[in-house]
């Protein structure tokens, strides 16, 4: 007998994207870092923790952090479930809903491979119903599915685009199920699914400092949603998820709203050069609302570029399925990375 | 149809013990932190840390934290899988291994409560098997129920014995499945069964920075393994699991060893001084290798006592639940909390 369970034995695991040691000299575009530093309110607040904060046990809650959410944006605390990571919420939804082919996860795609890991992990069946060309959401495939739970990027990735919230709306009406508006790209976005949260109990709205507040390091997103959706998944949330400095360096980011919205403002303008630029070397650039563009070359094939790419110190995203191997996610730099980037690519093509 | 699977409608979620806020008067001897502060090598590191360490995720596999337990601990650092503490270990495995009445989950009673709430969350089939009244472990009964993982947990919680090394010997060679000695509190005994994992290829040996390294709020533990073991464990472990921060404070606090087993020799001592002061007050108090003891007052009862304590600023752990509820669990603070406790006890005696 395998000491694993036969899903695990059949899967493989998630590969993350690459992440170069600390100090390698590279221009990191591959996963979504914010190119600007963290709230200097929040480095002070790490700076200054002392040794009893670690000693003790965090608060399973978090309530100081999702005391500083509500203030943020306007939701009840009581509303809120922190997690390592919005990862981590994404684990403990499918981990409490999901299961077998009697509870199925669905999702448009393509999108973020995670929801494809966690449900094969669980084991739970998985619908995946393609996105058409022009990114609408297929709203009649989904909801004809009915899964137990339904995962929306928006923005999604790696396409970029944000789901108009009618579209979320009628999706949220007409399924028995959960569905999960996975915002971890939000703060570069025009608008926010988050109002849903309020008009439909079986709605979560999920949260990431990993992009927006430039804390990928630090682990932490959260979710929004009806305390009567939130009563299941604190069952299965681990108690100390979240540790004590995460509480604290979070709290203090998400109480310096205006750090974080000056950085994505910097981000979205420009998001508009890099797609300019592209253009300009004849490049198929989607619209995005989010830190990232995908791109297609017109000339050479987007794998090559990669890898020409990563000879020359610039890192970026190639995903080897179908409907996106022709086409390269590129994180949005400062103008100066990306102004290297676009250099780069001229020599590849070469 | 409910949101949620059948397990989750049916259990109820782990209650972690009282962890009052920040700042509260209170002397906490319930969850078994350490009484003195983190190394200040650690928090040295803490408070240098830069905003591109927050800025950029994590390392998947903490590399570096793993080179220093090797160091430390003489193991291979690729024989090492790092935890959100080990509860996430703990989680893992369950999720790894134990499914349904075909993969149950088995541990000998009383002992850590989170294995059976992790069991019941999967679901897997739990086996639980009572220690006899001198906490000899159970081998047969566990040998004969075979399940795809035993827990021992050594030293055990709130009995505080440790598993003697022949006895893991056997169970691990008669089981088919995984044998987990969770070492939470080994940093306070006589011996470890780390040696094991080089034995067997079924065992793993978990710890935790929690309680020996006094770092319970920076959540970090690790379980030590053979490769083949752990490449099954690597395919549900979050890739992001760790924080950057947890990395870096981490790997100081596992370099500095000797601050840690200083601050153990301290603990062990009063620990001595505990037991006798308890026994003074005619309590019988269990031999302990923890940072706690488990002790049974002759006088009064021990939920009345409990609460009497918490009146008096004094947290300590009661369980409500058969073979416990004349007991009390109480860590091992500093001489001059543990002295408190004493004084607080002849009061509410009266």
């Amino acid at each position: 007998m395998s000491y694993f369970r036969p899903a695990i034995d059949a899967m493989t695991g998630y590969i993350p994207g690459e992440q170069p040691k600390p100090g390698t000299k590279i221009i990191k575009l591959n996963t979504n870092e914010n190119p600007y530093p963290p709230s200097p309110k929040a480095m002070e607040v790490l700076h200054n923790l002392d040794g009893e904060w670690l000693r003790r046990y965090p608060d399973p809650f978090a309530r100081e952090f999702c005391q500083a959410v509500s203030d943020a944006l306007g939701v009840p605390a009581d509303w809120i479930i922190v997690g390592n990571g919005s990862d981590d919420v994404l684990n403990v939804l499918v981990r409490s809903c999901a299961e077998g082919s009697e509870r199925k996860v669905l999702y448009p795609m393509p999108t973020y491979v995670l929801y494809r890991t966690l449900s094969a992990i669980q084991p739970a069946q998985v619908v995946e119903v393609p996105y058409p060309a022009d990114f609408q959401l297929p709203i009649k495939e989904l909801i004809a599915a009915n899964g137990a739970i339904t995962f929306i990027a928006s923005p999604n990735s790696p396409s970029g685009h944000v789901v108009p919230l009618d579209d979320l709306r009628e999706l949220a009406q007409q399924v028995s199920g959960i569905v999960v508006v996975d915002e971890a790209y939000t703060d570069f976005a025009e608008y926010s699914a988050l109002r849903l949260v309020q008009e439909f109990e079986n709605v979560i709205v999920l949260r990431t400092l990993s992009k927006g507040y430039s804390l990928a390091g630090l682990r932490m997103g959260f979710g929004v949603a009806n305390p009567k959706l939130l009563a299941g998944l604190f069952k299965v949330k681990d108690s100390y998820n979240i540790d004590a400095i995460a509480i604290a360096v979070g709290t203090a980011a998400m109480r310096d709203q205006a750090y974080k919205n000056a950085c994505a403002d910097k981000v979205k303008i420009s998001r508009t050069k890099l797609a300019q630029d592209l253009k300009n070397l004849g490049w198929k650039v989607l619209d995005s609302q989010a830190n990232f563009v995908l791109a297609t070359p017109t000339e050479g094939n987007a794998e090559s570029i990669y890898l020409g790419l990563k000879e020359r110190g610039i890192l970026v995203r190639y995903f080897k399925q179908p409907g996106l191997e022709d086409k390269l996610r590129i994180t949005v730099g400062t103008d100066e990375q990306n102004q290297m980037l676009v250099e780069a690519l001229v020599s590849v093509n070469k």
